[in-house]
């Protein structure tokens, strides 16, 4: 029989939309490899006699309750009191914490602490505190009548480090049982083509568990596996990570990276090869994801937006002639923008996108969704057609922008391009 | 006194993480301007028991329950049937929205319609129906026991058009009165300025309601009025938004538009006028945002991600005396940036961003958050130094765009730069 979880956000900031809900999704996505069934999102506002409420049903629902929210040192922070209320335990008070929290302001906020953060070191009698090292307000757990109460802060870049440090290690004693999970990239293939593959070549069993997330043209596979001990579970997940590597071949680009630019960041830095970008249509995004990445200078040289002929030309250096023959949407364009960029930026490689990502045709009938991609390389240079079809233009964009760093990460690996 | 909403979402892709629950979100924003207070939250699995509990707990605290998902023509879409059974109202087949589906899937998606879709052509007897030009799902709403339930599809392509043309007008009968919402935008101002100035200026009545919303150094200020006839409600906001603009002077950019690119994208059109860039430390974002608007060739012509000083120098003709004397983070080389794009696409305007998004330092010292933004124009260069301090990187690109975008629109406005 497997445990149940309510997670119950408390914000007025929620219920009048001006932000969303991402925590109950981090916490879900967490909870799950735990083969802890989460059963209900709930939010409340601000209002004690809301969360009263709330907590009066989950209790009632669901063995563990993990709220997000109201740990703040301000009086509409009413989370901590409530619960304590509802569940009939003191609030102590904690200096060791109060100092903390004072260290906290002095060192990262560089101002001192004021009055009202003194009751964020008060915590429910007997419970385990939660670290906080990016934040004031720490978190607690404590158990009562079987059920669990875990409260977290608000800000998902405090919430996040907690969850991962205290709130899975927490829930991992619940069960008896270690988790690890390990995420399998793959680029080029779709979902359902994922699941039929591995239906048809893997033998499922209960441990361990694989899931999958599809974004556009991308699927992520979370393989967790559960044990005693970590290296049991590792033990565990390894053979079958290696099966699905095994079947879904040069599909898969890296385990456990975000995604496919920082696999190709890790790729040239181990080669110490630089490279530069020549786009049209993804208009700057292939460039704005690998400066997106901390150190990115270190692989990345620079590129050209040539959203114009003329600047394909200009700048790029593509001969007119080709742009007028073939038009700009065409492979010998595409090479040469790519062959352009490596030349004027002296990067090792270069990567290019010319297509249509609407809503229109272009001016020479080419459809919406059309996208040739080049990369120029040492050794020669490759141009990539593709077609997404009739799609959104962030789609179109972002796709694009996928096959230019999947060219890159094959030519890199000695894959087919 | 004013209605209350509980909005409940059901989907287990939501309990499980798969994905945010951007519809309350959306539902929230929606309502706050109709004077009905959004109280809860909650998601549901697909589980009809689940569903029956919430509708169950909603009744009793909401005057108004709205539903998400759960209404596609699959086995496990079972909001309508528990809905119906809950309440106490019966299934009625309707054969003009079954040829509706059917002429939907002929249309837009060249395919024959599948049987299961038939029990969407079932809907609670005497139920208000929602149309859905994008999708099979029809949405519905009806009253009971004083409880209005409303119905709407998951996919928020879906859901999003059906709130706007069907379900605001549906709850705005319920408050007798029609309302209207206008958005300003600015940018330079931090949130508790702007409310400080509006407090401090401007006489707040009940009706219209003015709300806040922040984005890094951004603030969209929602006027929304309530009468009955939208022009009643208009001639009420128009006074008050007029009295806003003046308050604020020229941190406003622009009424009812999405983002300052979009802003800028108008007044370059008005004018006849293109731009380039020049990014180093923002990477490509600039351009990116502008080239993400369906149109944006109109005025954008294309720029370079110089990221390494050998690029500012070989393409955007940077002088390398200039680079050595003042390094890369300076107004001379964000100067000669503008000035290099300016010419070389031939644009007539560009602009630049050099500065340091960190986590670390440059090599010269400068402090992570320093960044020098550049626009050349036909009548001369200006610079603006700013200084976002100790942020994370994605805010400290994300400000700096914004101060490009800033600059080309007080430029084209003969605002001081």
């Amino acid at each position: 029989m497997s445990l149940t979880a309510e997670i119950i956000a408390v914000g007025d900031e929620l219920l009048r939309g001006t932000i969303v809900n991402t925590n109950a999704q981090t916490i879900s996505q967490a909870l799950a490899p735990l083969g802890i069934d989460v059963n209900f999102h709930t939010v409340v506002g601000d209002h004690p006699h809301q969360l009263q409420e709330a907590l009066d049903i989950a209790r009632r629902r669901a063995d563990i309750l993990i709220t997000t929210g109201g740990l703040g040192p301000t009086y509409d922070d009413l989370t901590k009191q409530t619960i304590a209320e509802v569940f009939g335990r003191k609030l102590i008070f904690h200096p060791e914490i109060l100092e903390e929290i004072r260290a906290f302001y002095t060192s990262a906020l560089h101002m001192a602490m004021p009055d009202n953060n003194r009751q964020q070191a008060e915590l429910p009698e007997g419970c385990v505190i939660f670290q906080n090292p990016v934040g004031t307000a720490p978190g607690c757990a404590f158990a009562t009548d079987g059920v669990h109460v875990l409260m977290l802060p608000g800000p998902p870049i405090e919430m996040q480090p907690m969850l991962q440090n205290w709130v899975l290690p927490y829930l991992n004693n619940l069960t008896d049982s270690v988790s690890v999970s390990h995420d399998i990239m793959t680029f080029g293939i779709g979902e359902s083509s994922v699941d039929q593959l591995l239906h048809e070549h893997l033998t499922y069993g209960e441990n361990p568990v694989i899931a999958t997330y599809a974004k556009p043209a991308e699927v992520r596979i979370r393989i967790t596996a559960k044990a005693d001990t970590a290296q049991e579970a590792e033990a565990l997940a390894a053979p079958v990570m290696e099966q699905i590597q095994a079947i879904l071949g040069n599909y898969v680009y890296g385990v456990d990276v975000p995604a496919l630019e920082h696999q190709c960041m890790a790729l040239l830095k181990e080669k110490g090869l630089t490279f530069a970008t020549a786009e049209s249509c993804t208009g700057g995004q292939i460039a704005q994801r690998i400066t997106a990445i901390p150190g990115s200078s270190a692989v990345y040289r620079g590129g050209v937006v040539s959203y114009w002929s003329s600047v394909k030309n200009g700048v790029l250096g593509v001969p007119a002639q080709l742009l007028e023959d073939y038009g700009a949407v065409s492979e010998p364009v595409a090479r040469a923008m790519a062959e352009g960029a490596r030349r004027i930026t002296g990067a090792d490689i270069a990567v290019s996108v010319t297509g249509v990502a609407g809503p229109d045709k272009d001016e020479r009938g080419n459809p919406v969704g059309l996208v040739y991609v080049g990369i120029a390389t040492p050794t020669g240079t490759y141009c990539r057609k593709t077609d997404s079809g009739q799609r959104r233009r962030a789609w179109i964009q972002g796709l694009a922008a996928n096959h230019a760093y999947d060219l890159i990460r094959r030519y890199l690996t000695n894959l087919p391009l």
